[in-house]
């Protein structure tokens, strides 16, 4: 079995992102590979968390196996979806572990998508004022993006990811076998955010993803290993260059502004990479006006899209006053007025001394977003 | 006016203690300090949160200086007392501020006793991911203790602070001339720390505190500038010396494993300084009984305790299994075992292999809670 390594090393702490298939096959070698690390091997316990899907699936096996090297083990779950994703999950979650006494030396596992991995990775940063955390990815998008980087939280009303922290985990273990369980649509997330990747820091990933849709798809073992590879690389490499948050980092919300604000409006109907994926497109036209990004290239990465099966659609126009309030708390904002990343070519975007996005007039931004009012709701 | 400031350097941030007193006297200066520091001076707006009585004493002065000089304010409140130092009050003062739709560019402001810096210095730390915190302590408990340190946190049913992080502020402002609308009784919890202080690390300011207990009490401002200057001094270096926080700063919690039980178990009817200082004199028993400290340093640090007002009085026997489920939770303990700072002299701890505290056998402990039960309940 071959496993990728790639080590993130963020003073004080390092860790180590191991990339494989089948891990999760043998749950035993896992937990105790967990348990000879220095940060996790003093722990008295074990906390599993996974929402009720995830849990028959893999988060058992993982609890069976503790309990079989005779570890005290906690597994806990929460109703799957990102309407759950809240401070008061949070808070239900927190109490079942003080129920079962577990304290300050207890190693948090999370195991399943996004929600899983922000929300307990959000508890992990403040039970007993932070224990260790270890994240196991099943979702593609969990795997290239939420799970790297050391950012949690839960959404609230007003938007997403509001209240949290950045607090790394000890160890990401991804094994790509768990795709396998994964919905086709729930699948197409995660190529956004690879896509994004590719935008934001490579046009030979852009070309190779180009090329290979059928075959990543279909979750060809051979592409796939690479690909998730190269994008959670390019996220730590980001990641790396920017440990103070102050600038590059913002890169990585190519896409989000408008998306966060998409998914809000439409409460979560449409899917995060359906969101961002026409964010993406609508920045980019921002860029287009601008006359730095040109057409041809806002087809290209639409196409791409499409090839991957993104519906690119909105059910109805949004209103415009809602999708500006939206972006207030977009973390890039200052003094309540949104900022971008624009994209220069298909691959790099501009630096903006250093802060790597822009504020734009309130008339530029609100001709975008007429222009995603007509582009992508069907009449 | 003479200022003394002390420098906190924890890479990457280093943020200054400010002690003097008027300094609230003058607050559209203080703001302006404020928004000089770098961290704040891109910050479009402001929140100050305080307790319902510390309110008009001071949060409503600062917040007209801030209106005055055309800042965006939002003044929070939230009812005074221990009991709401919850998740719940966090929740209604965050959504408070979503409303309000200041974003991730605001510096929260943070003025009153212990719960109100622990309580807004945990919304700080994890509102957007993290916002500018500036503490204002006026109790003297949250002066030379709770604003030190960057600990932050809320109490759960299961008990005190269980819910937190570790963030440092971007500035301390001491104005000693708060402690003059401080109640007797809770400027002795904040002696309390004082004395903790120094019998963890240094003989000579014990013997100064026994050398001064009126004038100290009485607020003399010659002696009282020294006094808050060189406990938060002792507790700044041993911060210092323990950024991990893996060793060192376990003597900060001298006292306290059997103080925070008490505490819960009377449900706050105990105050904080009322608890940790009986906490203090069971663990130097412990010490005792362990052949480590001397019989006549316990009454000795009883003496003081008394000279500061201390009731030293539990209204009842409290059941010895309650209080050792009641250690589970905290910090030290591994394992479920609950550990203790032992002290050998007045002014030393023992290093325990740079642990600075040690398991004892329940048996031993039961002994130490059932002497503190004969002692301390007033038949």
């Amino acid at each position: 079995m071959l496993v990728k390594k790639i080590t993130c090393s963020l003073p004080p702490d390092t860790y180590e992102i191991e990339i494989s298939h089948g891990l999760l096959q043998n749950p035993i070698k896992l937990i105790q590979d967990l348990q000879s690390l220095d940060s996790i091997k003093s722990c008295s316990a074990f906390v599993i968390i996974s929402d009720t899907l995830v849990k028959p699936l893999y988060a058992d096996s993982l609890a069976k196996a503790c309990k079989d090297l005779g570890l005290h083990i906690v597994q806990l779950t929460f109703p799957a979806g990102e309407i759950n994703k809240t401070r008061s999950t949070k808070e239900q979650l927190e109490d079942q572990m003080l129920e079962n006494a577990v304290g300050a030396d207890t190693c948090l596992i999370a195991i399943g998508g996004g929600v899983t991995t922000d929300l307990a990775g959000f508890i992990a940063s403040t039970y007993c004022r932070g224990i260790p955390l270890v994240l196991i990815p099943t979702s593609l998008l969990s795997m290239v993006d939420a799970s790297i980087g050391g950012k949690n939280g839960v959404n609230t009303p007003f938007g997403k990811n509001l209240i949290g922290t950045t607090t790394e985990p000890k160890k990401v273990i991804i094994d790509f076998e768990t795709l396998k369980t994964m919905k086709p649509k729930d699948l197409r997330d995660g190529f956004v955010e690879i896509i994004k990747h590719a935008l934001i820091s490579s046009s030979t990933f852009f070309e190779y993803l180009e090329e290979h849709p059928t075959k990543l798809l279909s979750l060809d073992l051979l592409h796939l290993d690479n690909l998730i590879a190269e994008s959670c690389l390019i996220k730590v490499k980001i990641v790396l260059e920017d440990q103070q948050i102050k600038g590059k980092r913002n890169l990585l919300n190519f896409g989000h502004t408008i998306g966060h604000a998409l998914e809000n409006l439409t409460n979560y109907s449409l899917s995060h990479g359906e969101a961002v994926a026409i964010g993406i497109l609508v920045e980019s036209y921002m860029a287009f006006k601008l006359d730095i990004f040109d057409y041809p290239s806002i087809e290209r990465i639409k196409n791409l899209f499409l090839k991957y099966g993104l519906p690119l659609k909105l059910q109805k126009k949004l209103p415009i006053d809602d999708l500006l309030h939206a972006m207030v708390f977009d973390k890039k904002s200052v003094k309540k007025r949104a900022r971008f990343v624009i994209i220069e070519q298909i691959g790099t975007c501009l630096e903006c001394d250093f802060h790597y996005c822009k504020a734009v007039d309130e008339a530029f931004l609100i001709d975008a977003l007429n222009w995603m009012n007509q582009e992508f709701v069907e009449l």
